[in-house]
């Protein structure tokens, strides 16, 4: 196999996710559909356990990035514990097998409800996000007649030079207690009684190409370690949360899980304290693709369009972040040309890839949207009244089905009941 | 009741839809919901219908800014029709009672199992966006033994002043059949057997504040009638599709349906031919709110954050296009604060609104987003694993729940069924 990305390659012209081709896949499932590659998820896993070996780590996976269940089982039967932001979340990592001590909470929002369903699971950790959070955990804490265990989620304020709406450890954004309110935070926490402050937690943003804004980032939260020692304050761990980019174009070099340690774990060292990491897009976004069929090509005097039976709501990373994936042809094709991809929604903002260079295609044929893993079925919507795309796993030669298709009728459900 | 935004108005500083108090409704559903208005529903409707009364005309809800089932009901029950893209609009449009002479199916991306579907229902229209789309319609008909009715949508390449991702009337835009291309088109399409040619469309683009780009619009499109009929070409309606604007901010002041039916119905009448006009925003996103709590306050030096339980997986569109949604107090205050008011996504973008005035507000406190009845909830996805809102449709003194609030087992009922 001529390996195109990571674990997607042509044999004879034809597409393969591991051993499995893409058109007979799509000849049994339908169009579109996610596919993901067991063997990339298992090696970004070993590249992860490898990288922090040596260090007491706890890597969570953030679900976020993507909450299928039969991906978070293999997560969770490696070991790994899980990040959430959400009763949702915490109800699918259940449901998937996490144990609870390997499972933290961060989120800004966390309503009552939330709260008092990780209490009564004991989660290992409430990433707390504001002064008021404190208060509120304490008090349903109490009510439950527990303790809850809460760390502090500071805000460093480094710039990780992504994306702005993905960047979320500056001092104007909304996430964590600034740095400089944290002693304040922590003092605080130590006298609520129903509370165990068990660690510090920080997450700066999200497909961060240098490393060194970790080391940065790193080296502020160890300062307030021992700035919280000096007052006592003695916690169990150091949380830095996720963000490690991945390749979304061919030319894309991102750091490695090893670059990662070699950044942190000098630093968080120092301390003596566990890790925690919690990565998400970089143990699945090049694991996965979304495949699309071309419904009509169209010609304008000015482009030319390759309209696919896939759009925003399936991957809205190109309309909302303005955002780069990678196209291939599941046939490889002799000719080439230029053309924007678009989905079939209402909307300009509806498009996979604008001036793309790609094999020349023709209706009928199949497009491999890839590194679409993270952040793509776990953001999609039913708008224009579209059915939540198919999910497929490949092992070797195997493949299973994850999700179902969507129908119409799980779409209105909870309309049609009520008419 | 002072009135302060359409159908929503305090009493005794407390919000009110219709005669409805949002306290009350918060208190007997949870939170976050939309509410929308019956009456404001209705009033919209009959401004269309007066404002087109003498002029033969089909006003055709366009499903894709709210295809709640009940909401549908309503425009149907009222005589309207229905516009839609896709076959999900389709089932939904069939299940409100629609009859099928009163749908126009318009849309890049049909998929062959999409046009089978809506040529079995023997719709109004398809509004046809591509040569080769006319050709697969032709062999679909041709299999069912039936002639497709069919309309050219053309693109007259008209600046509609409106966000570039909602603005479709451009010439390097995926939308339509280029006017200068579209004589050809119509040739094309009049020699295929299963096809009726009977009307053109056009859609210019969405929230547009100044009616004379619908006039000029129509004044293009009218040329290309003119052009048909000399070549032989004899069509029975002209489909100006939707696109006026709403008020957002409270200083806007959007044309209303009468400046629309005064700017194209002297123009199309030249014609003579049946009017079709497809409304989505304008019909239903000031009839609705966005009902949310507040759950955490948070002070940072360089802000105040108003953290509450709804965020862009319930409305994208701050997100998405950047977009004003006024924000109302649902219990009035006497001191004022400026905040961004936030979600509770791991997302720098999920904003609802920035640098805002609003009534200080207490944790618990109730907000409604206003104007979010289109293109909200229609939106709207299970990012983070959040249940998709509840909905409710106020009338008079009663309010009914027209959409049950999503569960945790709804959202990962496909997942778990494969694990
Ligand atoms: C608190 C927290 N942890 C972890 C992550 C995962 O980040 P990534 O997917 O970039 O690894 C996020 C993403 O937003 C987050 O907000
Ligand atoms: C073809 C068509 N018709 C009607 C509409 C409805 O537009 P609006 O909601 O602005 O009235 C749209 C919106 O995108 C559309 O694409």
């Amino acid at each position: 196999m001529h390996q195109v990305y990571n674990y997607f390659g042509y044999i004879e012209k034809k597409l393969y996710c591991e051993e499995v081709s893409i058109l007979n896949l799509a000849s049994k499932v339908g169009t579109p559909f996610f596919v993901y590659s067991k063997k990339a998820i298992l090696d970004k896993i070993n590249q992860y356990k490898e990288a922090f070996k040596d260090y007491d780590t706890l890597i969570c996976y953030a679900l976020k990035a993507n909450s299928n269940l039969s991906l978070l089982k293999i997560f969770e039967e490696n070991g790994l514990g899980a990040d959430i932001v959400s009763g949702g979340e915490l109800y699918k990592a259940k449901k998937a097998g996490f144990s609870s001590n390997k499972i933290v909470y961060a989120g800004v929002g966390k309503t009552d409800f939330e709260i008092s369903y990780a209490i009564s699971e004991n989660i290992l950790s409430f990433n707390v996000e504001s002064f008021m959070e404190l208060d509120v955990i304490n008090e349903i804490a109490s009510k439950q007649e527990k303790k809850a265990n809460v760390s502090i989620r500071v805000n460093p304020n480094v710039d990780p030079k992504t994306h702005p709406y993905i960047s979320t450890g500056l001092k104007k954004s909304k996430f964590g207690i600034d740095i400089d309110q944290a002693l304040d935070a922590y003092k605080k926490a130590v006298k609520l009684e129903n509370l165990n402050v068990v660690g510090v937690h920080c997450h700066i943003g999200s497909q961060i190409m240098d490393v060194s804004v970790f080391r940065e980032a790193a080296e502020k939260v160890v300062d307030l370690v021992f700035k919280l020692k000096k007052e006592g304050i003695e916690l169990k761990f150091i949380d830095m949360g996720g963000g490690l980019g991945v390749k979304y174009h061919p030319d894309d070099n991102p750091p490695t899980p090893k670059d990662l340690a070699d950044a942190i774990i000098p630093v968080v060292k120092q301390t003596g304290l566990k890790l925690i990491i919690e990565p998400g897009r970089s143990l699945i976004a090049e694991a996965g693709a979304l495949i699309t069929k071309v419904i009509f090509l169209k010609d304008k005097q000015e482009k030319h369009f390759v309209i696919v039976d896939s759009g925003m709501n399936d991957l809205v990373r190109p309309a909302m972040y303005n955002a780069y994936h990678h196209v291939l042809n599941v046939q490889e094709k002799d000719e080439e040309m230029i053309a924007d991809i678009v989905g079939p929604i209402c909307e300009t903002g509806d498009f996979l890839a604008l001036d793309r260079k790609i094999g020349k295609v023709e209706r009928g044929d199949l497009l491999a949207i890839m590194t679409a893993g993270a952040y793509g079925s776990s953001m999609s919507s039913n708008y224009n009244v579209r059915p939540i795309a198919l999910e497929v796993l490949v092992d070797g030669p195997n493949f299973k089905v994850i999700k179902e298709r969507e129908d119409y009728k799980h779409i209105s459900k909870y309309e049609e009941e009520v008419l």
